[in-house]
């Protein structure tokens, strides 16, 4: 025990790693898994434990390296075109590629070149240089040559010439084994049905799978509750039988301290807190036994958890194996907004990327550390060191991959108002060809236009109402796209906006004139969005006075999170697509049917990445499947109205 | 039955691919292999069969985002610094990160920011704005929202977010299943001890292997022996229970024309022969039956197979799943050599990347598709198409990586004369650090001077004797390096050369002399090698006319290649050092001692990355280790000479 021993806190995430590796040494963990020994087939994705050298020649012996046949060289030396040499039927072999090249000769003749006469010699018109087509004993590995280090994780290709060179079984370290402990009275088994307040232990579930993934063995243990007691129990049970043991502190904030506590108790807590956004709160430290066993406290967030694997377990567990961790590509690409972030933290930002007329361009997705799928979303992260303040639109940065840029490329990228029939879109394209991505980022009408203005998409939904003339997007087009690349504009659909209610509309309301009533809580879209300029249009038109709705000022990014306000009963109404009150089977009160068109340059229209996206909105039974989604009307669907 | 078919050969890779493919549908393969429903634990590194839409919103609840108390924003709004605002105790709710925001309540006030009255009220000194510290419903994921699409592989945090959103089973393709069946009278399972002609069936070993790393169920089947109606039987009882099915054809040139005849009896042969190198031997083909089954008859040589399934296989068992293929990240290169390609094939070339100040520098490694240890200590392909005819020198390509660039930054790259101390260090270091490789290309002495000039390395050994003044390597260094950066030369042994000969030496040679005996069978070193050097100038010492020597025109590439040529009877000696005979049991007569040395750029030599090798040559156990291995000293190992 060294209860009192002290600890660092809020350090960068290389001097805490550190921190915990010493405090690992220091308290006896073993440096390495043991070593074992496997069958070739078994040893794939281990890592040598010891160095692996040639037991045997391959190829063992000289072998013809064509079909044809073995000859002296000595033999050949006056052949020429006009003057051929013939050998006869006793000196020479026929041989076919692998095959030994018998003693006493030296060359192998391809059996193109070869005439064999009627009393069968051989008759050769050139001369033939020793050693020709012959391959040499070792030509691939020489006996008791260094075929593959100590600390190499085998590949395919490596246990194949393993065994070409003798070996039936390899020395590797076995697989780590992690133990995840989730703690917290919040939370509950992943298959129940969680109640307000109650949490699913999604995190055991995706800690365990990315222990697999870096070729771990990893066990989930029954969710222990807020008692400390219980979890020094847990974590010593778990620590006897782990080589790294996970505890889940929990969601909220002050659970780290409780882990802490916890670790402190059982043995060494080396850091606390640790300089790293999302992920600060994690506990790293050592439990003592028999033999002494690291411990990591994982956050309760799950972008915080999901990161600190990587940053924190990923590491250490590949030294146990002895091996370098797996790494990720990384690509150069143009910030496609500003991206403030705070000195004092590394600051690991997911982001969407995607090649817009042959640029890679990242987008910011939300940083939220609850936000899981930012991370599912995300095609690379971004790492803003501590020392910064963060990167102005436009920069260069460095991006680490978490999908293949072929990938990347092969994806259409729509940023701007979202609407559901783009995720049907995505669904249909992707089932047609595994090839084609379409991810959209939802940021509004308006941030759609400057994202095609400033090249960061290939292009932007958009129902933008103007309000002076009644007209939709293209006025806005005029004036933001003016000067630039040539715009096209398609119809995408025309759909029916509307106040969503609670179903039998419980207050009663009738429409747009009604949003003011005492006591109506209201939900809104955020600035920018064309639900939200349609609003003030009505709004507007009637003379209300923003101000006097309640709500006003609460912001929703998506149709589908106003209809899950309404749905869960925390407002009681707000404007949006008949589609949203379907899925969450809320009543609809019709307000008003407008266009939603695709935006884009000209010159991306023409482009053949997006010729399967214009070919499905020309088929009938995609059509008809979105206008099954209610309120949407196809009739001018891929219509270039600009 | 199709077998009159046409088929096509010597096309390009894609042409191929698509002809196979088209031919797959036309015979009525599956275009995917079947939806099942799996549990979200088993479904990681699966294809996603059908979209996944979100069950119900993440949080579910308005919740808090932090620990403090849940309040009204409207009974803060008079709250300042001077003028604190009083709450009653029933008006607010103390609250943890995560808890429900409860029903009335709209923001969450900082614990840190409310101090409690004696009397338990919360005195507030800033108004708070309504959905302050509030985690909406669906922050992260909207009830109905678009989570996956189809065809997506999952990873850890996606099927943490499917399970947020509300799934417990999750759609997928289930994993393809391959039979690999091996074929040739000269194949023998592994474990068997080969006879000359014999080969192990390393191919089916390696393939089973690839198929498994991009997610597939594999099954090797027993070897065939060389009969086509058995191969047939083979191959039509294995297309009954697979998904894929994969002949390899035995190495011989020939035997591609026996796997191709034996698909067209089986149904329908699509391609024979492919424009790739090495690879050219593939076939394509459909088998029929009530599921008819793609079938791959991959060529014998092991690089040749290799590539084929990265090329052919692996696309299309994509396309089962629905998903894309996994891709290789890519990086830029300086080709440290000319490049010759034939026109008219894509031409894979296995190289070794190592980064020398700054810059990554790509080395071809040996081109023949028998060499597997090529493709072992390749970390990237260069791919010259088959339109063009090769790379100059110096010129920057494109290379698919087989490593991560950041291991490759952290490698030691050492071309020149190749010692068995160097594998030793490469073993030791990676050892004692996971981090650093060395990785050693044997180019001889002459080759690895040159390398140090272009920049193509971080150090050379070199042993290179100059005739006229009988000194070492200094010479060389002043005739080729002269004019450049400041060069280092490090002493790494001592070392002692001789004939390598059989146990007993049979043919009773004392020396140098002995070697222009008639029917003496020498074997060589390369042009370059400081080995052939110190031949030359011992025979030319002695006047010996090299012509004079059998064998001299025979050339092997390192020391253990000599002396298993010897080992194997192919050849009664050659020169080579002390330890290569030591390891294969060989006598040894004594010829000379000789300093090896390490060349260097003096900048290089001070590099961070090379003093673990400083480190590791100054330890005296290392230094026994090498004298262990017989005729070195190590006395001045380390000594830096200038």
């Amino acid at each position: 025990m060294a209860a009192n021993s002290p600890f660092i806190s809020d350090v960068p995430a290389a001097e805490a790693l550190a921190a915990w590796r010493d405090a690992c040494a220091d308290a006896g963990c073993p440096a390495r898994v043991e070593a074992v020994s496997v069958a070739l087939e078994s040893a794939v994705g281990r890592v040598t434990a010891e160095s692996v050298w040639a037991r045997w020649s391959s190829p063992a012996f000289d072998s013809a390296g064509m079909d044809g046949i073995a000859v002296r060289a000595a033999d050949t030396v006056r052949a020429t075109e006009t003057n051929p040499v013939l050998i006869d039927p006793e000196d020479f072999w026929a041989v076919d590629t692998g095959d030994p090249v018998p003693v006493g000769y030296d060359a192998v003749v391809m059996r193109e070149h070869v005439h064999l006469t009627a009393s069968g010699q051989a008759e050769l018109r050139a001369a033939v240089p020793p050693y020709q087509h012959v391959r040499s004993i070792g030509e691939d590995i020489s006996a008791n040559e260094l075929l593959l280090p100590e600390g190499h994780r085998l590949r395919p290709v490596d246990v194949a010439a393993a065994a070409a060179a003798g070996a039936t079984e390899l020395v590797v370290r076995r697989q780590p084994r992690v133990v995840i402990i989730p703690t917290g009275d919040e939370i509950r088994p992943i298959g129940s049905e969680p109640k307000p307040g109650e949490i699913l232990d999604t995190n055991s579930l995706m800690l365990a799978a990315q222990a697999r993934e870096v070729g771990c063995d990893a066990e989930v243990t029954g969710i222990v509750a807020d008692d400390p007691q219980l979890i020094t129990e847990a974590l010593i049970a778990a620590a006897s039988d782990a080589d790294l043991v996970i505890l889940i502190a929990g969601s909220s904030a002050g659970r780290d301290d409780y882990t802490a506590r916890v670790v402190q108790s059982a043995g060494t807590l080396a850091v606390h807190g640790v300089a790293v956004r999302p992920g600060h709160p994690v506990v790293l430290g050592v439990v003592d036994g028999p033999v002494a066993t690291p411990v990591l406290g994982a956050p309760g967030y799950p972008v915080s958890a999901a990161l600190t694997f990587d940053i924190f377990a990923a590491p250490l567990l590949a030294s146990l194996e002895g091996a370098a961790p797996r790494e990720r590509a990384t690509t150069k690409a143009r910030l496609a907004r500003k991206l403030a972030s705070a000195i004092g933290s590394d600051d690991w930002v997911r982001v969407r990327l995607g090649e817009v007329e042959g640029e890679v361009v990242a987008t910011p997705l939300p940083r939220g550390a609850g936000v899981l799928t930012s991370l599912v979303r995300a095609d690379g992260l971004l790492v803003v060191p501590s020392g910064q303040e963060g990167h102005h639109a436009g920069e260069q940065v460095d991006v680490e991959l978490l999908r293949g840029l072929g990938e990347v490329g092969r994806t259409i990228v729509a940023i701007g108002s979202h609407d559901l029939i783009l995720d049907v879109a995505a669904s249909r394209l992707r089932a047609d060809d595994p090839l084609i991505s379409l991810a959209s980022s939802n940021v509004g009408s308006l941030g759609g236009l400057v994202a095609v203005r400033d090249g960061l998409c290939h292009l932007a939904g958009s129902h933008l109402l103007e309000p002076e003339s009644g007209e939709y997007t293209l006025p806005y087009v005029d004036r933001l796209l003016a000067g630039g690349p040539e715009i096209a504009v398609i119809r995408l659909v025309h759909r029916e906006q509307g106040l969503l209610v609670a179903s039998g509309n419980p207050t009663g309301i009738a429409g747009i004139d009604d949003l003011a009533q005492p006591g109506l809580r209201y939900v809104n879209r955020q600035r920018g969005a064309g639900t939200r300029a349609l609003l003030d249009f009505e709004l507007d038109r009637r003379g209300i006075d923003p101000s006097s709705i309640s709500g006003y000022s609460r912001e929703e990014h998506t149709h589908l999170a106003v209809a899950a306000a309404v749905a869960a009963g925390r407002a009681d109404t707000g404007l949006g697509i008949r589609a949203a009150a379907q899925a969450f089977g809320l009543d609809f009160i019709p307000v008003a049917w407008e266009p939603y068109d695709l935006v884009l340059r000209a010159s991306v229209a023409d482009d053949d990445l997006l010729a399967p996206l214009w070919a499905l909105m020309a088929r009938p039974d995609f059509q008809a499947e979105v206008e099954r989604l209610g309120g949407y009307s196809c009739e001018e669907m891929g219509r270039r109205i600009r």
